[in-house]
């Protein structure tokens, strides 16, 4: 038997996404990337929808795509109200099934909803605050829309500025990060002036804001040479202070869906990867885990915090993923248009599916990956 | 990067049953296991129960454990209608999402529901027939009780009796194998009876009795040596006889729950794998991939069969995680019941949750099992 010891240390993960029936989105690809880095979860799927693609070029989406339902430009499903979320909810701790490490909310459809998952997660950190400080870590991804355009009802952007408070990970595309610290990111000092809102005056302990696009942050205008973006992470100071870093990779031209959803797994996992390893390392200097939100002590640089390593493993996975969905979707659709005059919304549907991450047979990226892009600093 | 390949080609599978928020049966076992094979799958949740363990002790159930819905005493959940189900169906057809190389259709609340689920093997089994045999492969599992008593509805039984004739493997356990053949098994000649039935009158191709508890098929009556269980299958000759094979392996005295559900889903990915090997194998002598419900020539012995090579990986599996499942739970329980005085609901609750597949973490023992129980003709 070969069989690769787990990475992380036992962890018991609450997901609460979107289910889809097919593609690789919601909580469809959430649960697979946690439970193949060793995580036990427990999901509560938010919708059933019959799938949730995407289909925008990927230009400027190469990490981050979560929320263009119409992917597939229909759908057919049902959605889960607040009320049976939280029945769900009340049905785990009946039955003693709410002992979570670990919580990971994505994609839920209107403000009632993120409210009754945003209760979930406030009861998780009272309750691990009070017995055992550390012994929970909330990873919320606000996701709210992209580009400028919301994809979610207006109030559920008020909805999501109440609840970050008692997160201990955000991670907001460029434009949800504008929506929450109310900073239009233009440049690299709006940048850090949106991190340094979102610590100071919501608490946020750390940020990744997982796509951003600014022609200083190594974005290139020109069409000749291969197309940058970055993602940028902070984790605050003990006075709020950012302690920010870049990691910058190449954007893959090619459609992809589920790429937030697969980011935010990975960055659950890799987080408490990455604070073990940390408390490995640290000499008897005080341990991370036991520390309310994992806040690295003020000495530690940007460049060496667990959010700093975890993200790049994460971008590492990402890259290997894409590449390789990059390459069987360009076979994919040069075989399906073989002899056949495809109609436009068919090219369309065919494409939207050939997006979908490739996982499953990609199961060494996720685990194993070759981290080609550091952080540095900003 | 150290990527393991996958062990079978693409395959895409379609796979129906239930889903739970918590534990590991249902879909949420069946997608993990054949994600982590490599498969791509597409899920349909028939029922999104809070949780669905079982608790019963499993010194006759090592194998096969897939029924008891109130293994927690207590659940919370929403059923998917009929309607539903052809909803979701629809509509998957409709972006041309219904491309399916294999079928696992499990647990499916009530006799419309298990209808509707038949209609959407009939029609891929149809589209296949037509088009090109053998592309197209249902494994179904007639969750309908144990241990002669019925948890579904009592017309649940003709609906599958209905049904099973487009299935292509089945995987009743010896109650629901007496059930469907209307054959009861008391000793060896009337279990080989059921299967010459089910092959003979209802024409299905492959078949796998998941937990046979007979006296003379080793089980040990004697509670001083290690009892013992067998899976008993057979894959019919062109002439609709059986060929009979069985394995038998010790039991472990400890709670499991989605162990049915498991032993389906690995089913589907190493019958896969093992017809696969065999075209690989034949020297140019046929394709079996190729050929409808891929049955084997009639010269191919018992112990030849790709269903045999397939079983005796999946129990190779079943074994390790089961090994590990039990070992965990022992401490697990120890450590929570140390300075406790928990009452009977809490005890049990606890139980239940121990008693989950640690698939996550055994995913060693999923894909490369040390095969130790080898088939045996009877």
């Amino acid at each position: 038997m070969s069989a690769e010891p787990p990475f992380v240390p036992e962890t018991s993960v609450l997901a609460v996404a979107s289910h889809v029936v097919s593609g690789n989105v919601g909580n469809k690809i959430a649960v697979f990337a946690l439970q193949s880095m060793g995580c036990d979860v427990s999901a509560i799927n938010t919708v059933q929808f019959m799938s949730y693609g995407l289909s925008i070029i990927c230009s400027n989406a190469s990490v981050k795509r979560k929320g263009n339902h119409t992917g597939y430009k229909q759908w057919k499903g049902t959605r889960v109200s607040a009320q049976e979320i939280t029945d769900l909810w009340e049905g785990l701790k009946q039955s003693y099934l709410d002992d979570f490490d670990m919580m990971l909310s994505g994609y839920v459809p209107g403000a009632a909803a993120v409210e009754a998952v945003g209760n979930i997660g406030k009861e998780l950190k009272h309750k691990s605050k009070d017995q055992k400080p550390g012994s929970f870590f909330w990873v919320l991804d606000p996701v709210m829309g992209d580009n400028g355009r919301l994809y979610v009802a207006e109030d559920v952007v008020p909805a999501y500025k109440n609840l970050i408070q008692y997160a201990d990970l955000i991670l907001p595309n460029q434009f949800e990060a504008e929506l929450l610290s109310g900073v239009k990111i233009t440049d690299f000092a709006s940048l850090e002036n949106a991190v340094r809102v979102l610590h100071r005056d919501f608490g946020v302990p750390h940020i990744v804001i997982t796509s951003v696009s600014l022609p200083t942050l190594g974005s290139s205008p020109s069409p000749q040479t291969t197309r940058t973006m970055s993602v940028v992470g902070s984790t605050m100071t003990s006075d709020r202070h950012p302690r920010l870093f870049k990691i910058t990779f190449p954007v893959f031209e090619c459609y992809f869906s589920g790429t937030g959803d697969m980011f935010a797994a990975l960055m659950v996992a890799r987080m408490r990867e990455a604070v073990t390893n940390y408390d490995k390392h640290s000499n008897g200097n005080g341990s991370l885990v036991g520390k309310l939100s994992w806040l690295s002590p003020d000495d530690v640089d940007a460049l060496d915090l667990p959010l700093t390593r975890a993200a790049e493993k994460v971008l590492a996975s990402m890259h290997e993923v894409l590449d390789r969905t990059c390459a069987s979707l360009t076979a994919e659709m040069a075989e399906k248009q073989k002899d056949k005059d495809l109609d436009e919304k068919t090219l369309h549907l065919l494409k939207s599916r050939a997006s979908e991450l490739k996982l499953a047979r990609n199961l060494g990226s996720l685990r194993n990956p070759k981290v080609e892009y550091r952080a540095e600093k900003m």
